[in-house]
Formats: C-alpha cells, structure tokens, sequence
C-alpha cells in the first residue's frame, strides 16, 4: 500500500471538478489536469494550483496516482494514449468494467455514487464512494484515499458496481424525469413548479429511514379505478405520458 | 368572512391527525372527530381533546366547519349521511370535485400538497395548501385558516386543483416507485439500499433551485446507447421492470 500524495486528473467536467477540489481541500497536491480542451484544462487546473495539459502522451509521470474522470464511451480510447504503464490509474465510472485499464500495472475503481452539478454544493463526506483494486494493495491504497474524502467508503467489486449504476438510473435519472413531467404538465396549465418542491423533498426524505415499497402511496397503491381513469383521460392528448401514467401504474397495482 | 374558533374532522387517518395537531397548536379547538371505526375515531379525540363519534347523523351541530379528511372514493357517501346543511363543510382532496358538497351552503377546498405518515414529522408552514370556496366569504374565511398554519397558502380553483393532482402523482407516486425498483434491484444483489440514499436526497433537492427538466443526466439523455442495451441486458430477467426502463429511456431521448 502507498499512501498518495500527488494526484493526476484526466477530465476537468463536474467530476473531476468535485473530486479535485475535496483532495486538495484533504491535502492531496493535484499536480495535473487533463482535457481535450486546453481552456478546460487551464481553468481547472488554475483552480486546483496544477499545471495543464491537452495531450496524454505529454502527462507529466510524477504523480502517485491518475484519476480518470471522463464520459463513459471516451475512456478505452483515452487509455490507449497513455505512454507508460508503472502506475496506479482508477477510473470513476459505474459502469465501465475495470479491465478497460488492464494494460496498467495496478488499476482500480474510485466510483462516487453521487450526482455533481457546476451550480450545487455537494458535501463529498457523505457521498458513498464504491472501491476495487485489481490486487489488495491497490484496494488499500483506493480506499484510504476514499476514506480521507468521504465517511461512507464501501469495497465493491465490478459485477455489484454494474448492479448499482442500473439500481441509482431508477433511483437518480427516473425519479427526475417524473419531477419533469410534472413540471411540464404545471408549466401547460400555468402553475408554478414551486408548489410542488415541498412534496418532492418530503417523498425523499421519507425513504431515508423507511423502505421505499412500504411507503408507495396514491391512486395505484390503492386501485382507485375511478381517479386513474380520470387520469389518463387528463392525459388524452398525450400519449407518452399517458403510456408512461399507465405502465408505472400498472406496475404498481401488481406490487411489483 | 367568519373566523374559526371550532372544527369537527370527519376521517382520523393520516391527514386528520396532522391537520388536527397542526389546528389545535394555532388555537382552534377540536370539537369532535368522526370515524366509521368508534376505536380510531376516540383515539384521535383523546389526542386532541375532543369527543369521538361514528355517526354522522349524530355530529354534534356546533362546530364552525366541518373538515373532511378521508378516503376520497368515500367523500360523496358521507356527504349523503349528514343532516345539517347550514354549515362549513370542506374536504381535503385532491382529486374530488368540489361541487360534490353542494348541498350544504357554504363549502370548498382546503387541500393540503404533502404526502403525510405516522411515522414522519412534517412541517406543516411550509406544506403548500389550495384552497377554494363557493363564494368569496367562505375562501377568504378558508385562506385565512390556511394561514394560520401555513406560509404557501394558494387559491386553486378545481380546474387547477385536478392538474396539481395529477402532476404530484408523478412528482411524488411515481418518484417513489422508481426509489422502490431501485430498492428491489439492489436487494435481489444483497446490496443495502442505504448506498443509494444520498443520491436520491440529492436529487430531490437539485431541484429545488433549478428547473427539473435542466437537471436531466445519466445514459438516457446522452442516447449512450452502449449502456443503454447493456442495462436493458441486465434486466432480461425482469420484463416489467425492462419495459420501465425502456419507456422512460425513450421518452428522456426523445427530450419529452
């Protein structure tokens, strides 16, 4: 096991943005950032006091570790470029498997299983980061570094990390899209958005010290035929919603 | 415009409970709660220092309003049983038209936006309530009691009432399924559910200050249709759930 001191970001988007400013603010020296655009490169770096760069075969080799923060499908590619092999390189997808780095000679994940926005403060110690290694040192090393960011640091291996980026599509990606559709159906009829936020808030926190099946509630819950009848007449002239009304509904009605 | 000093609850379930702490904590006395169950019904009254009553013909006659708070497929047929008609009488739902309290001459909305539970506190200021009434005295004489308990008191007319309803049905039924097939996913895998909470508070609260639509992210609405097929791969063994995850994932491409 290593203990790192200084750290390489590949990616200057949200991710690496978060993750960069938390290691520096925990001692961390960044001592690189990397994008395809040199401006991205150059003002992240500026922020985190590190040098910038728009081409991998030029990385600096010093750090003790590099941390790819990039889009999903760009990774593989970007592995390739790499010039050398002698270090410890994670990436922080949930869904990339971790073999996509195998050509290094230690490699592991450092998934935080949060969303990160420019515009929202995020407390990184809260936010669950999922570990592997490809050998225990490495494991080690990942999840020492994780435990200097965050109280909620979990050893996860690749088969139950895939589980988990489909369970958080449900969980994250989904429940937005039904607080935007019941946005755009307010946003038709002239209603402010805002006075539904209070009832968002209090959905998610109920769930935090309840099951999320034990407190489903409304018309589908209940088999109210009458009310989803209604419903899906109210959405006659729109026939997404209306499908989407009608599955999640039927869904429910089943206990699914 | 009266002010009212006393009210009856006809329904001691969940929503009879909060409003009935939540009125008594601003001063308006609780004069008798009504259940079809004599045990529900005097256990609520003893809370809030009432007398309990499961008839409807025998509703003691002396209170300012009458404030409906149960099942809403049960509204009209209560409505039937009540033998006064020169009274306040106002129910609570979202879904149920107004004018199925005609036949008393003075009545309306009082519909309070929250998903309320035994288990959780709420608070009740800032619990947006829609009001409205069949003439200006009585929704004035309503918004004024909204007020007395809450900071978001709107009027609503039933048009809007019904939109509001809808659309909170997939703000928070809807979201909430998507917390529970997430929470089924990650059981199936003897994964704890607890590592997606933050991510589901953080989520709720994005919106907060932006719009929902805005803060779409994940494989969806970036059409990675790698990760895309490979969840819907994953899900295989599930076709309810593969159907939702397809649906959704169209509609989100589809920028709907």
């Amino acid at each position: 096991m290593i203990t790192v001191k200084t750290i390489t970001l590949i990616g200057a988007g949200n991710v690496a943005t978060h993750l960069g400013k938390a290691l520096l603010n925990n001692g961390i020296s960044i001592n690189e950032v990397y994008s395809k655009s040199i401006a991205n490169a150059s003002f992240l770096a500026s922020v985190l006091n590190a040098s910038a760069c728009n081409n991998i075969q030029d990385l600096n080799t010093e750090s003790d570790l590099y941390l790819i923060c990039i889009k999903d499908d760009c990774i593989e590619s970007v592995v390739k470029q790499f010039a050398f092999t002698d270090k410890i390189v994670v990436h922080t997808s949930g869904s990339v498997p971790m073999d996509v780095l195998s050509k290094f000679d230690h490699y592991g994940i450092f998934y935080p299983l949060q969303t990160f926005s420019k515009k929202a403060k995020t407390n990184i110690t809260e936010v669950p980061f999922c570990i592997e290694g490809i050998n225990n040192e490495t494991e080690q090393t990942l999840f020492n570094l994780g435990e200097m960011l965050s109280d909620n640091v979990h050893l996860i291996n690749s088969e139950q990390r895939k589980k988990i980026h489909l369970a958080a599509i449900f969980a994250c990606n989904f429940s937005n899209y039904m607080y935007s559709i019941s946005e755009t159906l307010l946003n038709q009829n002239n209603i402010d958005f805002e006075i539904l936020k209070p009832l968002i808030i209090e959905t998610a926190k109920k769930i935090q010290h309840n099951s999320a099946k034990s407190m489903q509630t409304g018309p589908a819950k209940r088999n109210d035929e009458a009310v989803i009848k209604n419903h899906l007449k109210m959405l006659a002239d729109d026939k997404d919603y209306q499908d989407i009304y009608k599955l999640i509904t039927d869904n429910i009605i089943k206990g699914n």
